[in-house]
């Protein structure tokens, strides 16, 4: 398959669409579809559904439309869903005991292995089924389990220092609830960010001015 | 002050991060910095913040820098935080817990009312002293409280016809943490999505491609 060596972050941040909407067509037993159907449904231009997949390699056939099942696939592969990076949640308050107990980590490319918090109170609880530690023992816990991905859940004050630790133990990936701009201080590492506050407040702003 | 008619949506994106940092910025004491300064400190280039500020009639003097307390109040004006739009929240699961009781709701321009469930035996409990009402009751609740937003943590298939009911009651807004294209069926609404799991999917990508 030939692929683009370049792709831009905007037809990246569009595969995770494509793969859901992928996926319930595939649940409802469709078997292909046109790029004209596929950009009616999904609100997107042919054109550019067309050029996006095809810096994958471009799975269509002409006058036939896209093999779904083959689509979904192939887009599962890049996006890597079918890995199995050992991951560890720090912060296991109600957002991160609800990110733990609610996202299907298994079905995106990641194993979560364990869960941390500064509480001694917590320790020993159970969130789907893995035992909620305490945080003194991450250092022991990651010489032992090798996880390279960590989700991070806890205050924004106590962030540098858990990310700093993180990267000592050979942590390369961060889902970041956190406002820490772990990127500015650590280039290297694959960060995505979830800023609920910001997008909160981008809705009052809408509110605000769609009077 | 003179504002732009036409604020372009990454400007209008970066708006809560200014306001965060500025947030930071003012609770440590400092009263100005220019904007080669806040470039520095927010990873963006001192002309695109003097651009994006100018948007919104330019807060800045040359030579002086920007007055933190003064642009923090501006930008928060902005981004209507200080509104009290009246919000309910429709699914306390895990996620709907965790966001109602994690969320500065009150600090980002809305006013949390009340939380609805189809479990009836969450019916009762209460979320940041908010009761738990079951959804049946949703009609009267906004016939008497007049909402205006709702915060959607439901199974996806659940939504579209909650959105309609929602609709029908005069909710204008929707933070939405469902995959359902609400804008798709209702472009007049303002809609803040929340992909959690596209977000996870991305964080995939990059540890599957940054090798």
């Amino acid at each position: 398959m030939k692929k683009n060596n370049y792709i831009s972050l905007p037809v990246i941040k569009r595969l995770p669409r494509y793969y859901r909407f992928l996926d319930g067509l595939r649940k409802s037993g469709v078997e292909k579809i046109s790029s004209n159907e596929l950009s009616r449904r999904m609100g997107l231009t042919a054109s550019q559904i067309r050029q996006d997949l095809n810096c994958f390699g471009g799975f269509g056939q002409q006058g036939y439309g896209y093999n779904i099942e083959q689509l979904y696939s192939e887009i599962g592969n890049i996006l890597g869903v079918n890995k199995k990076n050992p991951t560890i949640l720090i912060g296991a308050g109600n957002l991160g005991k609800a990110i733990a107990s609610h996202m299907a980590f298994e079905e995106r490319g990641f194993d979560l292995i364990g869960v941390f918090d500064k509480n001694e109170a917590l320790a020993g609880q159970l969130i789907k089924g893995i035992p909620i530690r305490h945080i003194d023992g991450l250092y022991n816990f990651c010489k032992d389990n090798s996880p390279t991905v960590a989700v991070l859940c806890i205050p924004e004050e106590n962030a540098k220092d858990i990310v700093e630790q993180l990267v000592k133990l050979n942590i390369k990936g961060i889902w970041n609830f956190t406002h820490y701009n772990i990127l500015s201080d650590y280039p290297e590492l694959s960060v995505e960010n979830v800023h609920l506050s910001d997008s909160l407040m981008t809705l009052s702003y809408q509110l605000n001015n769609n009077e």
